[in-house]
């Protein structure tokens, strides 16, 4: 690695906006050596209120216990706290609205928890709009209804296993940016998961934001994909968003075994199957979360300065984020 | 009231597809001076799973209680004993698939605890599909999901608060008759909880039933409506489906106060308003359960055979419930 790029990536704040590793202390070790800042850590996807409570008790037992790598964040002064410490912050977030079940006073009961980010569905339908995986009625009444609240306490609504038209209807109705977390352009692969060049340009038109993740079946090479068609897309992104409302949102899974994919690929984690990825394989030079720093790397090769991959790799997350949070 | 009528009233089988009361003795006592046979006796609205079974336990409770003049209904064997011994037979029913939350499994679940019949759906959007009050997108994949394994178990699909897609999606995926158990026509008042002639007619042509509510906002004379008001609206429904997919469903509220059309006119039984009927008052001649005889002596004076009567009061609901529950 260049020099330049080792010190870049050591300055620098280092956002991930989406992981859903397993969580442990292995995956805190190489998150510390990836030189990771601070992460959106899922901590529910098909659970219910009481579950995901559960996850939320177990993630912070976690953290206690490995408190001399990582640390929580529940605004962003604790993620440069973090970085001044030399540890990882972890900042909760839901793939899915489902966890606050049909009490829109939940949504201020997870943010009390720590939550700051939560995607409004998971693939499929629920209480507040339609995921990607079928066909999408738009945002609901009740939708509304927690958009709104989201908006209040400052939790950011992510879209990114959200449906067209309920992901339309979210960034319209929504008075604080809205963000794609982790997704990948349609336009280097078509697949229902990726966003076309217009979903994109909407949601950065209205003030929102992209985090671009790398999971290999959506990229053009599958998992033959290196860190370099990782590269292509955020430059994608970056052509048609501009430099200030990108970022990183990798998808790491890291640890995980066959069993959570399967948990993942059915509705409500047992249902019928939605869609099966078949063999998972990050792109080559950023397979594990201790990789991070190619990644930067990786930008500086592209041809793209210091200033914008530094923001791309972190400082616009945290602007983003600053502002949904109300800070 | 004729002999006639009243001879014709006392032989029948009464079967009221619909009550919503307040559950206390002075109403077993009403259904038992009214002649009733059954009723499909609503127990969940926007409750969740557990406060379901809760509301059973209570239903079980007051049932034993007053086994004297009610007894519980899980075959229609059960209202035909109920009949021979002078009692009301009171099945359960549920006005929302909510309380199946995310678990296929909890279909059976209430199957076993008594539940006969199910409405997908209550005004607006849940896991299913969307109700009659809000934009609808139609039958979700889970919705299909629910549907198959309530034909496998043996519960009426329930139609009459759900969007109008939803249903038509519903009506085509069920392998069984399903339902509209308390509608009135949009051909005698529009509204958006009427069915137009033509989705009378498309259940009616896929062998689904039709049980006619008197709902006085839904009436064409609203709270100025007489029971020959309720009785132009059957006959209006017998004249598009036919005489032997036509029922009762009067959706008696009989016991409830205001806080309780507040509970059922907000989205989950809180949120925003969705509708707003005003005063609501019955049909003169059939304000109360116990002037259920009057229904009968009215259907006769229209001009309608005692035999067509007699399959209206409840004969019909019989044979489409023992065709749905597997008899």
């Amino acid at each position: 690695m260049s020099i330049e790029a080792e010190q870049l990536h050591q300055q620098s704040i280092i956002i991930d906006g989406l992981i859903i590793a397993k969580w442990n202390r292995e995956l805190f070790e190489d998150m510390r050596k990836g030189g990771l800042t601070a992460a959106n850590c899922t901590v529910s996807v098909w659970e219910g209120f009481q579950n995901t409570v559960n996850n939320i008790v177990a993630m912070n037992q976690l953290i206690e216990a490995n408190n001399d790598l990582v640390s929580k964040v529940k605004c962003t002064a604790d993620i440069h706290q973090a970085k001044s410490d030399g540890k990882t912050g972890i900042f909760l977030g839901f793939q899915n609205a489902h966890a606050f079940e049909d009490q829109i006073g939940y949504v201020q009961i997870f943010k009390d928890l720590g939550v700051g980010i939560v995607q409004m569905c998971y693939n499929t339908q629920n209480l507040v709009g339609t995921g990607c995986y079928e066909r999408d009625g738009g945002l609901s009444g009740f939708g509304h209804e927690i958009v709104a609240e989201m908006n209040r306490v400052g939790i950011m609504c992510d879209l990114s296993h959200v449906g067209s038209k309920t992901s339309q209807e979210v960034i319209l109705a929504s008075k604080k940016p809205v963000c794609y977390s982790h997704c990948l352009p349609s336009g280097l692969k078509d697949h229902p998961r990726n966003k076309s060049d217009e979903e994109l340009k909407f949601i950065a038109d209205h003030g929102g934001f992209i985090g671009v993740t790398m999971f290999a079946p959506f990229l053009k090479n599958g998992i033959n994909s290196t860190i370099d068609d990782y590269v292509e897309a955020i430059a994608y992104i970056v052509n048609i968003a501009g430099s200030d409302q990108v970022g990183i949102g990798t998808d790491f899974t890291q640890g995980h075994g066959q069993e959570f994919f399967e948990w993942l690929t059915h509705d409500k984690g047992y249902a019928r199957r939605l869609t099966n990825f078949g063999k998972i394989v990050n792109p080559e030079g950023i397979r594990t979360v201790g990789e991070f720093p190619n990644l930067t790397e990786a930008l500086l090769r592209k041809g793209l300065s210091a200033t914008v991959v530094e923001k791309i790799m972190g400082k616009n997350w945290v602007n983003i984020l600053a502002e949904v949070w109300g800070e």
